[in-house]
C-alpha cells in the first residue's frame, strides 16, 4: 500500500484556498499511484480555528467543504479533518473529526478522545469527547487512525483517564495514522518523536504522522511530519517549516520503503536555529495571510529592533521593509550609525524622522499641569509614545503593518510603553528572551556581517534619558532570563528559585515586575510562539490578582 | 437547622484578606446561632484565579488557608471553595472543590463534576471533573452539596453527559446546597433563577444557593444569592451588587423561615438598572483591588465620556475623577460648553489642554513624508493619539487611572483609534451598545440632570473632522446595534439576519467591519462585561482568518 503524506499551509476559514490546496494534492499522489492521502487534524478549516467554530454557518462551510473534497477523490481514497456536529444530543455541540473518503464517499467518521485544553489550546471549549474506538479496513489493512492528542498520553504522566489505542489495539490492526496540529516550540521536536516513538514500540506498529505547517497569527506550526515502524525506529522525518508530499510504501510484513531521499535530520538543528526559521515562517504568513506586504519599524539601532528588521527583511524581502529612525535628544551618535549602517546592509528601505519638537510640543502642552515637577518617567514614556505616533501615521498613510521589537525579558518586567514601544500589528521576538536575542543575531550574522557588530556588543539601553543603561533598573539579562525561565516556564515560586542559588533580592524584584505587569502584556500585540510558554493566549493571568509568590 | 448564607466580595490571591473576611463571618455566624454558614466557589482564592492556580506554591496557598479558616470553625459548621490536588494519578493535576467543615476539621470534600469551559469559562484547563458523588451527613440531615455548573445542565439542552443530582439524591438527602461563582450578565438573574427553581422542584427538595459578589478585573459576580423551598418556591433573594450575610431556619418538614426582611424584589429590575449597578461596582473594585484612587478621562462633550465621567464620578466620587478637555481645531464650541456643564454638574476635577500645537508638530515631522497627499485617516488618528499620550503623561505623573470610554457598537466596527481612544486601564462601557449608553444616560438622570440634555441629544461625532457625523460612515446605531446584536450574541450568519429583514448592504457590510476590527479588540483593555456575550477572554476570535459571513 502506497501511502502519501501531505504536510500543508492552511488559512483558517479560507475554504476557497484551503479546499483547492487538499483537491491539488489529491489529484497528485492519486497520479503518483498512492493508495491513500492523509491530511492533517482539522484541514479544511485550518487549525486553530477558535470561535469560529460557534457560528452554525461555519460548521455548514466544513462539511460542504469536505463533500466538495469527497467527490474529487475517486482512484484514490483520503483522511482530512473536520469538524462535526456531535449526534449524541447530550454534550458539546461538535466533534473534531477525520473523515475517512474513499469513492468519493465518506466512508468512516474517528472523532477525537483527547481534547488538549491547556496552554494554548482550548479544545474542550468546542468539542465532545469521543468515547468509542474503531479501526478502519482499507483495502486488507487495519487502519487504527487517531487525532493529535489521542496519542499524546504519556504512561508515566497521564493526563487524560482513557487511552483510544488501548481499545484500537485490541481489533489487531496493521498500522497507525495520526493527523495533527502540533504547534511549534523550540523544544517540542523532541518531544513529538519521543512521545511517537514510543506509541510504535509500545503497539509494536508502524506509525504515520502528518503535521500542519504554516503560522496562524501568534502559532507557528512547524511541520516534521513523522514515519515510524513497528519496531519504533524513525523511518523518515519530513521538512521542517515548508510544505512538502511525501510517499511511502507499506508492505503486507509492516515494513516500510520510499523513493524520495530522506529528510531526516542528522544531526538536531539548535534551538537558535529553529526560533530563527520560525520566525520567517511567522512574519511571512500573518502578512501573506492577512493581505498586506509592507513592514515598518522603528529602527534605534539596538539589538532588538536590528534583529527585527533582519528577520522581516528574510521574511518579506528588504523592498517591503521601511525602517524609520527616530532620534530624539538623547540618542547617541553611535546609535544613529549603527541604524544606518544596518540598513545599508539589508538594503531595505528607511526614512529618519526627528521627535524633538514633538516631545516639546507635549511638555509645552502640560507646562501647567506639570509645572515645577521633575522630569520622571512620564516624559520618557512621550518620546516612547511619540515615536509611535509617528510609526502608526505612516502605517495608516502608507498601508504598513507595524513590527513590535520588544523581546520577553522586557515584556516580563514590563520594561516598555504601552502605546509606545510596546504597539504593533504582531510581536516578532516578544517571546524570545534577550539573551536569546543575542544568539539570534549571531545566527543572522553568520555568513556575513549583517547587524553591525557595534549593536550587538554594546550596553544595551533604551535612551530615554542621558546615559540610561537597562541594568541601571534591570540585573544583568543572564540571571534575569534565568530566573524568568524558573518563574515563568517552570511555575517555581520565589522561594524554590532562591533556594536554585538566586539572590533573594533580586527574585522577589523580578517576579513583583513580572506580576504588575499583567495590565501591559494584556494590551499587546500577538506574539509569535517559540517557546513552550510564551505570552498572550498560552498564558492567561489574572490583571487584578494579588498572589506574589 | 440555622443556616447561615454568606455572599462575599473576594480579591483574587489575596489569601490574607480572604481568610479573614471567611473567618469573620464563621464567628459571626456562630454568634448569631447559625448551625452552618455556608461560602461561595473556591472563595479561599477568589474566582476565576486562572493561570495562578498552576503555580504548586499557590494552591499550597490554598490550603493553608482553607487550614487556617478550619482552626476557626467550632461550634458551627461551615463549606468553604477550594481547589485541591487530585488524588488520582490520571487526569488533570486540580479538583474543584468544596470542603466541609466541622469541630475545626475537613470532613469531606465534594469535587464539582460539569466544568464550564465555554465563554468566560476555562474550567477544564485546571480541574479534573468528578465522577463519584455522596451526600453530606449533618446534624440528622443528608446535604447534597454541588458546586456551581454542577446544577446547570438543563433537561432540554443538555450540555454535560452526567447529571450529579440524579446520583445524589438516590441518597435521599433532606436539602441541597449549591455554592457558586456565576458572573453577572443583564439577562442571567432570571436564568440563573428558572434553573435553581426547575432543580428545586424536580428534586423536590430545598435549596440554597450561595453566590460571589464584586468585581475581577472585567468579570463582575452580581450576588443575588438564592433559597427554594422544596415546591420550587423562591423564599428569598439576596442582594445584588452588595456582600450580605443571611440567616434561614430549615425545620424537620424541609420548611423555610427567617427573621430578616425579604429582599425578593417585587419588581425585577431593568437591563440598564443592572447594568447600572454592575458597572459602578465594576469600576470600584478595578481601583481598589489594584491600589488604585483616581480615574482620569478625556471629555469630549459626547455622550461616551459623559456616561463613564458620571459612572466613575458615583463610583470613586467625584474629588477622585479628573476630566481633560482636550479640544483640537475641530472640536465646537458647544462640545467644550457640553463637557464643562458636566464637570459643574459632577463636580470633578477637570484641566484643558490644547491638542492644536501638538498635532501640528506631528504634521511637521511628517511633512517630508506626507507631502502632497491629503487629509485623512492617518491624520484623523494623529488627532486621537496625541490625546491619548497627554492622557497617559498625566496617569504617569500622579498616579491616575486612564478609563477608557469606548462602547461596544464602535469596539464592534473598529471605529476607534488604536493607541488613541481605545486606550485605558479598563474599559467602562465596552460591552454597552450605543443605543444603551443613550438609556444609561437617561438613567443616570433619574433624579437631576447630571448629563447634559445636548449630549444626549446631539447626533453623535468624533469630531475629527470638519462636520463629521458617525452616520457619514455607519449607519444609525439602532440598525448597527441590531445587527450586531444577531451576529456577536446569536452567532446569526449575514443570510440570517438579512432574512430579518435588514438590508443586505449594510448588514455585509457591519459583519465584514466586525472582523476586520479583530486585530484592534485584540489590543483594547480588559472590558467590563455587562452582556452574555462580551468582547475579551468571552470571545476568542482568530486574528489573521478569511471567514465572512
Amino acid at each position: 500500500m502506497k501511502i502519501a503524506l501531505a504536510q500543508l499551509n492552511y488559512h483558517i476559514g479560507n475554504f476557497e484556498a484551503n479546499t483547492k490546496k487538499i483537491i491539488d494534492s489529491i489529484h497528485q499522489a492519486r497520479d503518483n499511484g498512492a493508495d491513500l492521502v492523509v491530511f492533517s487534524e482539522l484541514c479544511v478549516c485550518g487549525y486553530p480555528a477558535r470561535d469560529f467554530l460557534e457560528f452554525n454557518e461555519f460548521i455548514d462551510l466544513c462539511e460542504q467543504a469536505a463533500q466538495t473534497i469527497a467527490k474529487e477523490c475517486t482512484g484514490i481514497a483520503c483522511i482530512i479533518g473536520v469538524p462535526t456536529p456531535n449526534n449524541n444530543p447530550e454534550g458539546k455541540d461538535l466533534n473534531n473529526s477525520a473523515y475517512f473518503i474513499e469513492n468519493g464517499k465518506v466512508t468512516a467518521q474517528v472523532n477525537k478522545a483527547l481534547l488538549p485544553n491547556y496552554d494554548v489550546f482550548d479544545e474542550y471549549r468546542y468539542f465532545e469527547p469521543s468515547t468509542q474506538f474503531k479501526c478502519i479496513d482499507f483495502k486488507g489493512k487495519l487502519i487504527a487512525l487517531t487525532i493529535c492528542e489521542d496519542l499524546w498520553n504519556t504512561i508515566e504522566n497521564p493526563l487524560y483517564v482513557t487511552r483510544p489505542m488501548d481499545t484500537l489495539i485490541k481489533e489487531n490492526p496493521d498500522v497507525m495514522i495520526n493527523i495533527a496540529a502540533s504547534p511549534f516550540a523550540y523544544n517540542h521536536d523532541e518531544e513529538r518523536i519521543a512521545i511517537l516513538k514510543d506509541n510504535a514500540s509500545r503497539y509494536k506498529l508502524p506509525l504515520f504522522y502528518v503535521n500542519h505547517v504554516g503560522a496562524q497569527t501568534e502559532l507557528i506550526f512547524d511541520g516534521g511530519s513523522l514515519v515510524f515502524d513497528k519496531d519504533g525506529k524513525m523511518v523518515d522525518e519530513m521538512p521542517y517549516f515548508k510544505e512538502s508530499l511525501c510517499y511511502y510504501t507499506l508492505d503486507d510484513s509492516g515494513n516500510i520503503s520510499f523513493e524520495h531521499e530522506s529528510t531526516i535530520r542528522g544531526e538536531r538543528q539548535t534551538d537558535i536555529e529553529q526560533i530563527h526559521q520560525g520566525l520567517i515562517l511567522g512574519i511571512r504568513d500573518y502578512f501573506s495571510k492577512s493581505g498586506f506586504k509592507q513592514a515598518i519599524l522603528g529602527l534605534s539601532g539596538g539589538i532588538d529592533s536590528a534583529v527585527v528588521c533582519a528577520l522581516a527583511a528574510e521574511a518579506l524581502g528588504p523592498e517591503n521593509v521601511m525602517a524609520v529612525l527616530l532620534p530624539s535628544h538623547f540618542s547617541s551618535d553611535h546609535s544613529i550609525k549603527d541604524a544606518e549602517d544596518l540598513v545599508k546592509n539589508l538594503g531595505c528601505k528607511s526614512e529618519t524622522i526627528m521627535i524633538g519638537n514633538v516631545t516639546d510640543s507635549f511638555e509645552k502642552a502640560l507646562a501647567q499641569q506639570f509645572k515645577n515637577l521633575p522630569f520622571n518617567i512620564a516624559e520618557e514614556n512621550i518620546q516612547a509614545r511619540s515615536r509611535a505616533v509617528l510609526l502608526m501615521a505612516m502605517c495608516n498613510k502608507f498601508g504598513y503593518i507595524l513590527l513590535n521589537t520588544s523581546n520577553k525579558s522586557e515584556a516580563a518586567v514590563g520594561y516598555g510603553t504601552l502605546y509606545g514601544d510596546m504597539c504593533g500589528g504582531i510581536s516578532v521576538i516578544g517571546d524570545v528572551y534577550k539573551s536569546q536575542v543575542f544568539e539570534l543575531a549571531r545566527e543572522i550574522n553568520r555568513d556575513r556581517e549583517i547587524i553591525p557588530e557595534n549593536t550587538i556588543v554594546k550596553p544595551p539601553s533604551a535612551e530615554l534619558r542621558p546615559g540610561q543603561k537597562d541594568t541601571d533598573s534591570l540585573p544583568e539579562y543572564d540571571t534575569l532570563d534565568a530566573i524568568l525561565v524558573q518563574y515563568l516556564e517552570h511555575r517555581k515560586s520565589s522561594a524554590g528559585i532562591i533556594n536554585q542559588g538566586f539572590d533573594e533580592a533580586v527574585v522577589r524584584k523580578v517576579i513583583r515586575l513580572v506580576n504588575l505587569a499583567e495590565h501591559k502584556r494584556y494590551q499587546t500585540p500577538p506574539i509569535l510562539r517559540v517557546s513552550p510558554k510564551a505570552f498572550g493566549m498560552g498564558r492567561r493571568m489574572p490583571i487584578v490578582g494579588k498572589y506574589l509568590t
